[in-house]
């Protein structure tokens, strides 16, 4: 299989993590976004939103958005699991997920920010307006897994709430917002770096870094 | 079981399409958004995003993002499907409806755009913003669907992706999009719109429609 990406691209991180964690080597072709690469035409071709990542399977087919694939990678190669078995738990888990993969990433992302830069809008308020996206998100994330022990999002074992969680940590961190105010989160998220399918898809290990 | 929703939103809209696509009645709790209903104390503690749809089940059980619900009534309510039963289908049907439901509607909600207004911009502006965000959104998806014969987005039964695109083609309406250019998405949705559960989930149908 090959994997489209970019190494800060968070969308492409989670889908690394799922990889590693189900144990899945792939090829990687990586495709710069601060210079435009995903909107050339061969790349458009295969993902019209000129977004990354794309998955292409062993025999060509072509996957996009980030929890699509990891819901097929779920399906195809289920162990371990990356969702629980109990439909009221697998929502809880994906709301989770999709808490900050559709109501926090798509409003901080490069495309975004950059309609932003073009209405004339200064550095510092393009940045404080990423901050804003990544508290909102994250401040909800941190009460619905209030009750949950954990240590990981939802229980002793990583789901898809933390393979949303880690990538978005780290853009919370790269637009400067406090994360003092979110203990649960941090407590999965060193869970999480603790685990070597983490540590090896984190966007300072990937061949593309910079 | 109870809706928490409100007749405009896209996201309650795609769950009341899926209820009444399932054959469920459920109690409908109308929350205004422009009054700022939706963060009240009372709601924020069932949703601490303080976004609609929310859904409570028969015991009470709360569930929140529009698709991680969908996907919950799917695996409990398995007829008629809203996804198909091959994991590659399964994928491409959830990579068009996370085409809107994550990268396009999230982008032009009622509180991006109210901070659009707080930073400043004029209404013109906003409403472009909002017409360039569901203009992304909707010519990617007519790509996704060209070589799908249809009349639905994925063959001849509506699933989760008309769920998501025919709130989308309203949004997109009310910002002055030019449809014409997604011929294709313009199909699937008279195909919708000649389906009663697509039809009494219409915006203009519920009870708290102004």
């Amino acid at each position: 299989m090959k994997l489209h990406g970019y190494f800060r691209s968070s969308a492409s991180y989670r889908v690394r993590i799922a990889l590693n964690l189900k144990g899945l080597r792939v090829d990687h072709l990586a495709h710069h976004l601060r210079k435009g690469e995903q909107c050339a035409p061969a790349y458009l071709a295969i993902n019209p939103q000129g977004l990354v990542p794309t998955l292409e399977d062993d025999v060509g087919a072509v996957l996009t958005q980030s929890l699509a694939i990891i819901e097929w990678l779920d399906e195809t190669h289920p162990e371990p699991p990356l969702l629980p078995k109990d439909p009221l738990r697998r929502a809880k888990v994906r709301a989770f997920a999709m808490a900050l993969a559709c109501d926090t990433h798509p409003v901080q992302n490069l495309k975004v920010l950059a309609r932003l830069r073009e209405l004339g809008l200064p550095e510092e308020k393009v940045t404080a307006w990423a901050a804003w996206a990544n508290r909102e998100g994250l401040s909800a994330c941190e009460t619905l897994i209030a009750n949950e022990p954990g240590p990981f999002c939802f229980g002793p074992a990583p789901t898809m709430a933390d393979l949303c969680l880690v990538p978005q940590l780290a853009n919370a961190r790269r637009f400067g917002v406090d994360l003092a105010a979110y203990p649960r989160l941090l407590k999965a998220e060193a869970a999480a770096k603790s685990n070597k399918a983490f540590a090896d898809a984190a966007p300072d290990r990937q061949p593309d870094a910079e």
